[in-house]
């Protein structure tokens, strides 16, 4: 690597620091959608937009858009995006890594007079993380033109709708579809993003190709038996509603751990009803969280899960109901620029390794009208959504080179065509 | 059976209805320690046992005394007893079934004139369930001198501590000490109580003889793992606190189950720290109950869980902290009395079943200065602190023909001697 990749890896660090320092509260980390902090940060954005060459706005939901334009007959538009509303006491690489790296290399396109065949278009999502609303994508949807205007009536937990909160940035709720990039104008999507996982880590590879990101199933799962007094029921007399869960619960980490094909299952809360030491559980309520790119397999696991469960309770005279709550369907990234992205990260001296994602990225939003990329930067122990989250200036270089490579290939290509 | 003890059951139950009756809410039955409809309760109480001639009085803590004197010189002191208070929303047998059959048994002896060889007294204790003060047994406590006058200063809810609450119902904390009987005036307690558990109900027996009642621990354990994003975390590479905990779960439900011992465990309660659908458990908290009535088969089975848990964690590499939080030492019923309990059992035509009683009864309070004895009454499948709580007309008969079979016994028995 050379040290000019090292340096503009320091700048972007010491703009990832300064949006960092912008927060609802001092000393932690959080900037949810539509806040005075939010709305300061994305002006931060804007600026530096603004001060490299781009055509600057900030759209009607609060988007901040940074315009490269291509002198070419017939150019579509390339985005490179990510998103800068965080979760509470958040990381500062989660969403600014991706936007400040792309900042960086349409500066340096503009310092390099490169003469571009697709328009370029930079994006800073106003709300990826959804924790104001509890809705996701909100930024992305509408650059999609997947909007759902009836959100706009939805309240956050202060009671302000989602309608109040866009009028009091500037916005017009109004003009969000004017704010969709066509279909038809899209040339494609290239997001970087920390990993927020352990395998890059545990690797030691600095960066890595995205193939995918995992559809989700969330599932809702109550168990009933029969509640009884802990000192008088016999052990065999009992129907125990958690022994149930608990037989369950190994059942899918069985199941998932010795699945071939990566699937990710996860039961991450447990409701006991009328729970008390001395009462043995009679209703029990557990939520599963199931993710795998392919849909089909993810379908085939589901049912196959549900059977484990029918089976676990059929055993014990349990009564079980299951509830899939929420569904997202998985997205493949774009073979081709896939194929561009692979070239890139070994041109640049990196093994390569494929990921899935299984947290879910504004590219989820966007693969519904446009080909994605995604690129994956190791973070510490895979840790994210926490303060101790951490990329090396290394491996933001990294990242940079890689990315600046895809960049420059896709010109190359484009060029050619 | 005689339509005589049909008849006394029926008269039984209405006063049990009628006590039933007076609750904090209506519709509901609800007479936690020291409220009003607690203390009007109590009044009733005290009427009736007044009523049957006998010496009434509420003592300072607030339970409802009726003595009938013997000739005898030396005579010793039988404490027929048992609860008047409930918990929320309770069942109307849990506590006055013991309290108004004790009634209807005196009132027979005064009828008929019987010359005692010792005291009776029938006692209505204040305070078994502990909802209020979470406490247990201030009501026995105090009568076997083993009040813990640190509770006066304890809170309940509202802030009113017990000292307030007593001196509310006219008591005065500094006299309690005098309302114990003193260890060498007993000559035993006898109380009368629904099993609460299924064991009669499903042999198809009325009423069962009480050998002892369990010794019970109660185990906090928490499990310490790994946090992560359940999107982003490979199956290989988690450290599963909840998994963990569900693999505990089944380990002493099996070992529990198969215990030649009759050993209960009971795991009622599990808090997943800064649970979510999406999060990896990283630290799970569960309460485990265990009961047995032999204090060192009760300590041995803990011990062995223990082990069980921690081979769990090492298989795991979870951590497990193991936090004994409450201890109760089980309690044997009187040789001598179980032996002309048995013999009333059997002489009134029912086939006899032993018991050990699970749940915690005055019984423990008093048998640190006197033997006891308990009869427990079959109850509708088992169902207890519940309003669907039940007790056939024809059970009630039963344990008051057993019951007066008994007293009569130890009649005798002193008379001779």
């Amino acid at each position: 690597m050379t040290t000019g990749y090292q340096q503009r890896a320091t700048r972007i660090l010491q703009r990832i620091n300064e949006l960092a320092s912008i927060s609802e509260e001092p000393a932690v980390i959080t900037r949810t959608f539509g806040t005075d902090a939010f709305v300061k940060g994305s002006h931060l954005v804007a600026q530096w937009m603004q001060a490299a060459g781009l055509a600057t706005r900030i759209d009607n939901i609060g988007n901040v858009r940074g315009r490269l334009v291509s002198s070419s007959a017939n150019a579509k538009t390339l985005v490179i995006a990510s998103h800068i509303d965080t979760v509470v006491n958040a990381g500062k690489f989660d969403g600014p890594l991706g936007v400040l790296i792309g900042l960086d290399l349409i500066e340096q396109l503009i310092q390099q007079q490169v003469s571009l065949p697709f328009h370029l278009e930079l994006i800073a999502f106003c709300d990826e993380e959804g924790c104001r609303f509890h809705t996701t994508y909100l930024g992305s949807k509408v650059i999609a033109g997947q909007f759902d205007t009836d959100l706009l009536n939805k309240q956050d937990a202060a009671g302000n709708t989602l309608q109040q909160v866009i009028g009091s940035m500037g916005g017009d709720p109004g003009l969000l579809q004017q704010d969709a990039i066509p279909a038809e104008e899209w040339l494609g999507y290239f997001e970087i993003h920390i990993e927020q996982g352990p395998v890059l880590y545990e690797k030691n590879i600095p960066v890595g190709l995205v193939t995918a990101i995992a559809g989700q199933k969330r599932i809702a799962i109550t168990f009933t038996g029969e509640a009884g007094h802990a000192g008088t029921v016999p052990m065999t007399k009992r129907n125990d509603a958690l022994c149930a869960a608990a037989a369950f619960i190994l059942e899918v980490e069985r199941f998932a751990g010795t699945h071939p094909h990566q699937l990710l299952a996860t039961v991450g809360t447990v409701q006991i009803a009328h729970a008390a030491s001395n009462v043995i559980p009679g209703e029990v309520t557990i939520t599963l969280d199931l993710r795998h790119a392919d849909a089909a397999i993810l379908a085939s696991c589901h049912k196959q899960l549900q059977q484990l469960g029918l089976s676990v309770c059929e055993r014990r005279t349990i009564k079980m109901s299951w509830q899939a709550v929420q569904e997202t369907e998985g997205v493949s990234c774009d073979d081709t620029f896939n194929q561009l992205l692979e070239e890139a990260i070994q041109r640049s001296g990196y093994e390569l390794v494929k990921l899935v994602s299984g947290a879910g990225h504004d590219a989820v939003a966007v693969a519904a009208v446009a080909p994605v990329a995604m690129l994956f930067v190791r973070c510490f122990k895979g840790i994210s959504h926490n303060p101790s989250e951490n990329v090396e200036l290394n491996d933001l270089a990294a990242a940079v080179e890689v990315s600046a490579a895809f960049i420059h290939s896709l010109i190359q290509k484009y060029n050619r065509g």
